[in-house]
């Protein structure tokens, strides 16, 4: 047996579809050199992260071994892979290395952190190879719903390590390379130790379709519609984008695209040279003064964010365009897990109006970026690896591709967040587990996951807050007690005033406290807080949160 | 034209499922005497009502009409159509009538709430009459996933009314009457002048299933597993319960309900009559006791509730009972749009444990309770009413609904909460709109949806709260100005603490005040909360919630 050992360490998105970090290493245990594959974001909601803007993977192992990292790959321009470099990469200062149009939307987020962009380099198809400490690293073209994505070939001494991040099989993507299957078989031949491949799409029985099978139906739509078209998806998946332009343009209709995202994901597209033949674009000043059937919008917004294009139309007029009876609203795009009520809001709104809207409920006009089950056994018979081990997924999935690998018998394991995964044997071990959680971007700052910033939040919310005001002197206190309500009702089943009511309790309860109790900001507080949430769970059935402020007046 | 009129108003479930409440009047204009259908509730989320328990219809203008009510009618017992007449009752104070099992279920809520159980009155099915004022009222048999659903004859001088709350068209249901096509054309063939009718499915293009062709796939299920069997649905689908406590038997496990609800429901329907020849149960202790393979426990928390069942038991032990690897998890529920988070945690959960979930990805193991699209076109064949009110649904299920009836050439419009629609005419036609809304349950009180308290939680979950405490003494600062932070990062940009920054930045505030502004609390709170907001502003990105608290010191 060597000394050396070959490792995979996921610090994010084994057991989430989302904030995508995959670490790997080579060399003698606990001195491995590094790598790291993809730095992505995932997104907070009311429940879980109220208030915080993105959801980071907390690197602060990689930070703490980061004379060991060689470089940092991206494996495509998705937030869920490419989000967070701008945020954490000043913790890293590795060389960055992506393909053409991945690279370019790196530069951007460099440039609005006010970062080098000269760190990150662009890198062509296979066989144009980054050597980075024992890494040979290629990036293989696959299709997927975003251009220019890569299944990265990693060669080590430890034998080919093959990590297929998001892919579908597509022959025919509409934009970018097709799907080669021959060159999978190669890769295959010549000898893979372990494949870490997508899982989002285990549990769908059928295999993908093309991204091309959608331009025939989406067209008939546009075609046959009578007011205003909008269509919405990922701004990102430019091929859909090209496809719902390209029946706009079918249908004798000026196509103007809505929201940021989608004018720049276009644009960075067409610079990169991977968008060709492209309907010409109107203004949105110029589309409001077309008869209706001659526009159709694309806009962002598939999954109904409030702030987004779709939203800002569904609730009244927007950029000059208005929506009414009659127009018709596509969502060319799949409702993601948990966005469901956002997305509803959206189409009932349109519905109010009287706009027809196409759901994603048919699936005529959506296909998965994803490889489906199929497509999953169909990689590994051609890649033929050692071990699998999947990632991008949550738990559920992730089993379930480990159940598939073991149906062919590949051996497989079902890694988590912070699993140091010894590859080098026979089959994959887990060694060792380090410290891998979240951290959030909220406002300007970064807060950590367990800092318990976001659960007081979340407490307020759920349980509402009294603010008690007391002042002291020489002991003593000096006037009543004074509280302030947020976020409860103001009468309880007395029908008296809440504050009122834990302000009597209250100046009794100081009254009958002793001096020495009065004397300790702790007692006391412990004191005032039990006497707020006795009242108001005798009155509102509630026990709120208490800020207890004691000021103490000195003497002059 | 006579100067009686026959209106209808809903006050919830126009534009929603749930929170069901529909009143008919009859009589001269502003003058009708009126009856009450369904009182239901609807369910809170973090992302719009955090921290509320329940959401009511707000009846204020029934409860300022109430001398016109007459009487009370209840569809069948689930939450949105029931779940708020312990909460409303006293409000209105009028007889209610229902059928058997719904009856019983109104009586247990009547005694939590301390309410008369003898206004509950049992009404047994058509042709059994029951006369409020100009109102004559049926309960007509139909089938739905609770027993003893019923649609409601209403007939008036002015016409008959039949109100179709939920209902599916299954002519063998398991539990409960089948559904019967030749009584439905009955109803149709003495005139109806308008159908109010559940819209929930009306975008389900093929025909319903029936209840009892689940008993094979389910029966299969549990005979082909090894481990413990866990299957979970609504308590209240009692034919479901029966399905799954049959399969159970059938495989010769011992039968288990876990939750409350679960056996609260069955309880209730055997000792109506509407439950028979139930698998006999043991207790959670026996079933702990026995080999996994012998037990099947059928739980709550279909839904992914936290304090659910299932919940509970993804969490780890609970009643002495822990799930394992091998065993098996039934999901033979739907999960509602909305929930799909808290499922999915669930789910993932038991996945971390080892046991194999069955969710309802597939519809194998679950069929819906309400009409689809085709069944929705069949009754409107059989009662052929003058007009449909689509009800029971989001605006655009009821909108869809409406356009079926006009592909049937059948007048409808799309009635929103607090419209009054005149249904005397041969179309029906909006006369009126009324305050109608929600109520929160919060606690022990009840909360106006538009009061502020709902809004101002989630305000300081997004922001976050600074609380900033002054003393003036004389129009003077006394001390320094004091302030809390709640749900905010202690530190920003500049690496000191938040809460010092501001307080600098707010003593300095103070010290270049006037005297004038000291003198005047709206002023010096207005001038306060600028600061906290700037300084908070630059160090950390973000606008917080500010609670100004300002003591003023009496000279003695």
């Amino acid at each position: 047996m060597s000394s050396e050992r070959l490792i995979y360490l996921p610090l994010g998105g084994a057991g989430e579809v989302g904030m995508n970090a995959y670490v790997y290493g080579y060399g003698a245990p606990g001195k491995e050199r590094l790598i790291l594959v993809d730095l992505g974001v995932t997104f907070p909601d009311m429940d879980s992260t109220p208030g915080v803007d993105l959801i980071l993977p907390d690197i602060s192992w990689l930070a703490d071994n980061i004379d060991r990292l060689e470089a940092i790959f991206i494996t495509h321009a998705h937030e869920d892979h490419v989000g967070a470099l701008g945020h954490l990469w000043s913790r890293l200062r590795k060389p960055v290395y992506a393909r053409n149009f991945t690279a370019r939307i790196a530069r951007l987020k460099f440039e609005e952190h006010g970062l080098p962009i000269e760190e990150i380099n662009t890198v062509g198809a296979r066989p144009e190879t980054v050597e980075a400490g024992p890494f040979r690293v290629q990036f293989v073209p696959i299709s997927h719903s975003i251009p220019e994505t890569s299944v990265m070939v990693i060669d080590t001494p430890g034998g080919r390590i093959v990590h297929a991040a998001d892919f579908k099989l597509d022959t025919d993507p509409v934009v970018g390379e097709p799907f080669d299957a021959a060159l999978f078989e190669a890769i295959g031949d010549e000898g893979v130790k372990a494949l870490i491949c997508d899982s989002t799409n285990v549990f769908v029985p059928d295999p993908g379709r093309s991204e091309s099978t959608l331009a025939k139906p989406i067209s008939e739509l546009v075609a046959d519609a009578r007011g205003m078209v909008v269509a919405t998806t990922f701004a990102s998946n430019v091929a859909r984008v090209k496809t719902l332009a390209e029946a706009g343009r079918a249908a004798g209709r000026s196509v103007c695209l809505l929201g940021r995202a989608m004018k720049r994901m276009v644009g960075v597209a067409e610079e990169a040279g991977v968008l060709g033949d492209f309907p010409s674009l109107i203004a949105p000043e110029e589309a409001a003064k077309l008869p209706r059937g001659d526009v159709m919008l694309i806009v962002t917004g598939s999954q109904g964010e409030r702030r987004a294009a779709s939203a800002q139309l569904s609730r009244g007029k927007y950029l000059g365009m208005e929506l009414r009876e009659g127009d018709t609203f596509l969502f060319s795009s799949k409702t993601i897990p948990g966005n469901e009520r956002g997305v509803l809001r959206v189409i009932n709104a349109f519905s109010e109006i009287g706009v027809d809207v196409i759901d994603d409920s048919t699936s005529r006009y959506h296909v998965s970026g994803h490889a489906n089950r199929p497509d999953l056994a169909r990689v590994h018979g051609l890649l033929r690896p050692d071990m699998i081990l999947p990632n991008h997924g949550e738990h559920r999935m992730l089993r379930e591709h480990a159940k598939l690998a073991a149906e062919a018998g590949i051996a497989s394991i079902v890694p988590t967040n912070g699993m140091v995964v010894d590859v080098s044997g026979e089959v994959p071990e887990p060694v060792e587990y380090v410290d891998a959680g979240r951290v959030y971007v909220d406002g300007a700052v970064m807060v950590g996951a367990l800092d318990g910033v976001v659960r007081n939040r979340i407490r307020m919310a759920l349980n509402g807050l009294v603010m008690v005001n007391l002042l002291i002197e020489e002991n003593e206190a000096l006037g009543e007690p004074w509280c302030e309500l947020m976020g409860l009702s103001e009468k309880g089943r007395s029908g008296a005033p809440l504050a009122d009511l834990i302000e009597g309790e209250l100046a009794q309860f100081i009254d009958r406290s002793s001096r020495k109790v009065l004397a300790d900001d702790d007692k006391l507080e412990e004191g005032v807080r039990r006497v707020v949430r006795q009242v108001a769970m005798e009155e509102i059935g509630k026990k709120p949160e208490v800020i207890v402020v004691i000021s103490r007046l000195q003497e002059d």
